[in-house]
């Protein structure tokens, strides 16, 4: 957690640990910290305050977020693309739903025009049924993001279409942006969404600390029933000092996103072209012009990427070879399929993530172990 | 919080912040603490540590163990006793469901021996499509303890008979026991449990914190779907910070538990004794031995009781009208309503709590309020 955060959250864990909901003075008190916080982060996505619902992390706000819409709309069907994050997959299985499949470089196919086989593209997954879309902005292995805007302006088209034949289905779109926040701009007009999920522990915030965006009007159901806290969308005793936590760092972030955009990016630069001067057989996965700058994933042909992650952790970098999340289980990234990588050329990748820290002499420190491992 | 379990904590806020599903060395000492605080947690509640799943508090376990049990076993059934936490009474209400009544002091009907009136009584109210029954450890407007043992007494007799008539549903035992540990043995084998909640922030642990026990073998499904942390049941980048500081909290709790038990229980008696005899309409709601310590439930016949909270909390003493999770809603209290209390009376009633800090003095002076203000 960034230090100010911390210093944020201190006075809520002891001394202003007052239950919100409680009626007398130092109850109403908290609540108006957690309320303060509500219209922070409401300020940095251009949303009102009551659009914003705290959650225990983007995984829980991608579960509500799709849940909560598809058990609105029995019988309708969800598409996701197909390097959407598990806790966006998973809930998506749980309902009719197909993936909308990726090109080579990790973005979404939006319609025939941009693919050459015919491949799942979105405009032509849309149906009848069709109530939900969840893009992610910025993708947590490969860095890609994606063309929210154009999906939107595609929803737009479909709605008039659904006016004109009376079909009175909405066509949501959900983004899951826990990877966006350090970098890019979280307007929900501007982009377009109707539900977007933010997690506090990708900047420097809390753990387990997120908001879903609902967009007003959006037909949502809780997954957690009780109190009815959160505008009956997430029960459960408020934890202000997390909520607290996460509007420092989400406002920090937005703070510094455009000159921390330019940092990462010039280090992201440098760690491709030592990589391509001294390894001329590694490729680069994802997109170049459409990716977020602190995600770098590497493919390097012939070397066992478990194994290049145990030498380079001993040398003290900590690289990745896929998302943690899934990082118990042994099949190749879904992700790295996805783009077209074969299972072995998976088995030969590494993620490296930068971040606020990050520094030039790690870069060239991490490019020098990695020749020197190689070789 | 208490100020040990803050410091428990304070290492995991940054220092060791890492993620506890990545691989590399940092990752897994982090998971390291993860673990040590699921096996502290066993221990207290004398469980295997893979039975203890880590929830954001006692909402959501709630919640994972009536809808994660009950989406198992589709046309089953739940009974919930009629004074249940809106995080029990909410999700049971999503199925197929009955309230077993209570008693005038609050514990719930057994059997007809224990009722003149034929009321439903929990024995009667066990189907064949029964499959789980949740019943509060403490209540915590009334104060009021349940007779889990008897319950579970009861659930092998009813096994025994659905093995003899080949019926395979099992039966399970879940209690909501958020209000119990400051005072009470939580052994589950004792207790005649399958499913426990645990909340941290009625324990001086964090807000937002808890566990659900499962024990081994029960069908349970997830909510909250993802990257599968929690042996799948719960997923979602694990709080280390708060896991820690809920184990600290917790073993603190059992630590001073008969200690604390007979003290509050001395504070509690003097306060019934002030009152008898200075507000002699008073009467006290709840069960005389079969109480927590530390909730006085108290109707004050004529008085307004959001009023007297009102003035209350000017000159100092916190007290409420019904549980603070339905504080916002205008409706007299459920419980209260469950053990015989006319509305009029409902509304005359305050809430109590006293803890940790509270002491002789506190009682004498709050006493005195009472007094004062109503005479």
């Amino acid at each position: 957690m960034d230090p100010s955060v911390e210093k944020a959250m201190e006075p809520y864990f002891s001394e202003q640990f007052y239950n919100p909901s409680a009626i007398y003075l130092n109850g109403r008190e908290v609540r108006q910290a957690l309320e303060n916080a509500r219209s922070d982060i409401a300020g940095c996505l251009g949303s009102k305050p009551a659009e914003i619902i705290f959650t225990g992390g983007a995984t829980e706000a991608n579960n509500l977020a799709i849940q909560g819409v598809m058990r609105c709309y029995p019988d309708s069907e969800i598409l996701v693309s197909a390097i959407e994050h598990e806790s966006v997959l998973e809930p998506a299985a749980l309902f009719k739903f197909k993936r909308i499949l990726v090109n080579n470089t990790g973005e979404i196919i939006l319609d025939k025009s941009s693919t050459s086989d015919g491949a799942s593209n979105l405009s032509e997954l849309i149906a009848d049924k069709t109530v939900l879309i969840s893009v992610g902005y910025v993708n947590n292995e490969i860095g890609t993001i994606q063309p929210l805007r154009q999906i939107s302006a595609l929803i737009e088209k479909v709605m008039k279409q659904r006016q004109t034949q009376k079909n009175p289905l909405p066509l949501y779109l959900h983004t899951d942006a826990a990877q966006a926040p350090n970098y890019f701009d979280l307007h929900v007009s501007q982009l377009g969404v109707d539900l977007m999920s933010i997690n506090g522990d990708k900047i420097y915030g809390p753990k387990q600390s997120g908001v879903l965006y609902v967009k007003t009007g959006v037909q949502i159901g809780p997954l957690i029933l009780g109190g009815g806290q959160e505008s009956g969308l997430r029960s459960g005793t408020e934890n202000v000092a997390s909520a607290v936590g996460l509007a420092a760092a989400l406002q920090l972030s937005q703070k510094t996103r455009k000159t921390e955009q330019e940092r990462i990016n010039n280090l992201r630069t440098i760690f491709i072209n030592e990589l391509q001067k001294r390894l001329p057989n590694a490729t680069f996965n994802g997109s170049k012009n459409h990716s977020a700058p602190h995600i770098l994933s590497v493919t390097l042909p012939g070397s066992d990427n478990e194994r290049l992650m145990m030498e380079l952790d001993e040398l003290g970098v900590q690289a990745a070879t896929g998302s943690a999340c899934a990082a118990s289980n042994d099949e190749p990234s879904h992700v790295l399929s996805a783009v077209g990588l074969s299972d072995d050329e998976a088995r030969s990748t590494l993620r490296f993530s930068m971040g606020r820290q990050t520094t030039k002499k790690n870069i060239y420190y991490t490019a020098g172990l990695l020749v020197k491992l190689l070789n």
